[in-house]
């Protein structure tokens, strides 16, 4: 054990603040982990049928909801610097054109089983990424730049997607048919 | 300047484990402030005709949404520690009732005035809340309890109500006609 030979030294502090930062991390990433498990409960009540619903007149279909959100979570794989994204043909369709555009999509069935997959494979580098990695820089960011805007770390990829899942939710839960 | 003499000790890593913390504090509350300033554009865009729409049909009409909002909003005073909530009397109508089921409520003029004044009310609290004072307990668990459970703080209230906000805010998007 260390103890410092100055006592006005912060050493409760320091403690303190670390335990601050790890409980911030464990923060996000719980309401990362929270609003994945509250979307998947929705996929899956929700038919193949009822997936080809809009959520509202004229606009997107759940099944493009699915696509873009399935989309987005595999391009954070690489954003994230975790790994390739898994299924980069999904962005033309699903990111880059609204819904209805593209004629031709994948099946429910097979977006289904790719969202789950991205998720997992996301969820197990989630859940293994040292306390400390979270705060470099994303893909999208250089060197350079990260060190004048050090906001612009993984960690606020997890918080923005969080928030960004969570705005799709709101929409997708009005797919459900009332009792 | 404290230069300590244990060369072991981390120093530099106190520094940054500090600065992540205040980096977390700002990722946060300004994901709370961008969220808010996203949904004043929605509401400022609708016209008074358009609230009384619903986000879709049998659903949630805009003007229950911006008062579910405030009357969520206005809580977070107490909740946070902050002061007394400004308007207790929407609770019964916009919380503890589905929309619809009271006759008699605010008008949207009324509720735009609560709604702005509650966030400006929240926000000055929020700019001026010392950086440790966020991971106090918040009002709605016991001193006893939050020692066991940490991560029941006050930006903890703040990033689920940011996720809660967004949530809503996918609905409020459906309400504006497309062009």
């Amino acid at each position: 054990m260390i103890i410092s030979p100055i006592t006005s030294f912060p050493l409760h502090l320091f403690k303190t603040i670390k335990m601050n930062t790890e409980l911030l991390i464990k923060m996000i990433t719980d309401s990362w982990r929270k609003e994945v498990v509250a979307t998947n409960k929705i996929f899956d009540n929700l038919s193949d049928e009822e997936l080809m619903q809009e959520v509202a007149p004229g606009r997107n279909r759940g099944i493009y909801l699915l696509g873009h959100l399935t989309a987005v979570h595999d391009r954070m794989l690489p954003l994230l610097r975790f790994e390739e994204a898994r299924y980069p043909e999904l962005t033309a369709v699903f990111l880059e054109s609204p819904d209805k555009a593209v004629e031709a999509i994948p099946s429910a069935s097979q977006l289904r089983q790719q969202w789950k997959e991205v998720n997992d494979t996301l969820s197990n580098h989630i859940n293994n990424l040292p306390g400390d990695d979270w705060f470099t820089r994303h893909a999208n960011i250089s060197e350079e730049d990260f060190i004048k805007e050090p906001d612009r770390n993984r960690l606020k990829v997890l918080l923005d997607r969080t928030i960004h899942l969570s705005n799709h939710r709101g929409q997708l839960l009005l797919l459900k048919k009332k009792n």
